[in-house]
């Protein structure tokens, strides 16, 4: 399979954590395939029209997109061990992916808000993406004791790589600060291999 | 279970139109809740803090989001007639879905741009967008003899409920024009009940 990737997309790093988690990162050839909002990478057309990461293509040439279908295709290859069986906690875990892929996205929007020059930037855009991401840290943290019972899944995974993005691009904004329970949570996350190896690399 | 809706969401009309198809309409109760980009609804925080629509509520309080969980719940409640089970089919209907939905999220995102003052628009994002639609209507149509197979789900809901979105705020483009196969599975597609009793509503 080929892995359309970049090393700094959140949303690749989803996929690249469940590529160690599942033990496949051998069947994957990685392809560095750069997009940028203002700079779409005409290359990645045939495998996806939106352009966007990650693109995967299977070895007969079928494309899975988006994170979200790659990570559960990927899981199901090696055995479903990343989306609990039991209905109620599957959805709980798929609301949580949606949190964290929502959160991701709200994070990318807002960063791309406001590294405008200040003449094209909304100011109520900018006070809305601090509104939501307020908002999503406070649900966070009362879902925290939650999040530290055991299991992984691809609803944490989400979330932990929606929070290390968020130290990534936004080191400005102190968000452990009244999330005491989230941070540790998060702490925690971060120590997996998984997480360790999939870093965001700035090697241009 | 309680449902967070708007009659101009596209993402919210994926989820009537699931609610026709499994015939539980009745057991959801529609709550009328407008959000903007600009104007975040803080009603809506509590259940969902990235204040978006559609948001699922069930009976027990537990909230359901986003339109993608939602759909593949209510499908499962009522057996699972909008998801195909055998794992490649499932996979291109994934891929559809994702397909859609990102098509959607550009076409608002584009919707956005264009409406803001000459002044704050991006030119470079408005070229990145029409290319977009570009290539994602020029995927659709070489895949649309597939889209006529016999079979509907959720990945030709999401397909189906862009393009009528096009076709609502979009009315300047004519994307018909070169893709005249897609447009005959489009007829077609708008011609369902489901479809058909989910049509944006422009009362305020």
């Amino acid at each position: 399979m080929k892995l359309h990737w970049s090393p700094r997309s959140p949303f690749v790093r989803k996929v690249m954590i469940v590529l160690v988690e599942t033990g496949l990162s051998d069947r994957v050839t990685l392809v560095r395939t750069p997009v940028a909002m203002d700079k779409p990478n005409l290359d990645l057309v045939a495998d996806n029209p939106l352009i966007k990461l990650p693109t995967l293509v299977l070895d007969d040439g079928v494309p899975v997109y988006d994170s979200r279908v790659i990570c559960a295709y990927l899981d199901c290859l090696a055995g479903g061990r990343l989306m609990p069986e039991e209905p109620r906690a599957r959805l709980v875990a798929e609301r949580r992916q949606a949190l964290g892929d929502g959160f991701l996205d709200v994070l990318l929007l807002y960063r791309q808000e406001r590294n405008k020059p200040v003449e094209k930037q909304t100011a109520a855009w900018l006070d809305a993406f601090a509104l939501k991401v307020r908002a999503v840290l406070d649900t966070l943290e009362a879902e925290a004791p939650a999040l530290a019972e055991p299991g992984f899944d691809l609803g944490r995974i989400s979330i932990g790589c929606a929070l290390s993005y968020m130290d990534y691009r936004f080191p400005d904004v102190d968000w452990r600060s009244g999330h005491a329970a989230l941070a540790a949570w998060h702490a925690a996350f971060e120590q997996r291999p998984s997480v360790v190896r999939s870093q965001p690399d700035e090697t241009p």
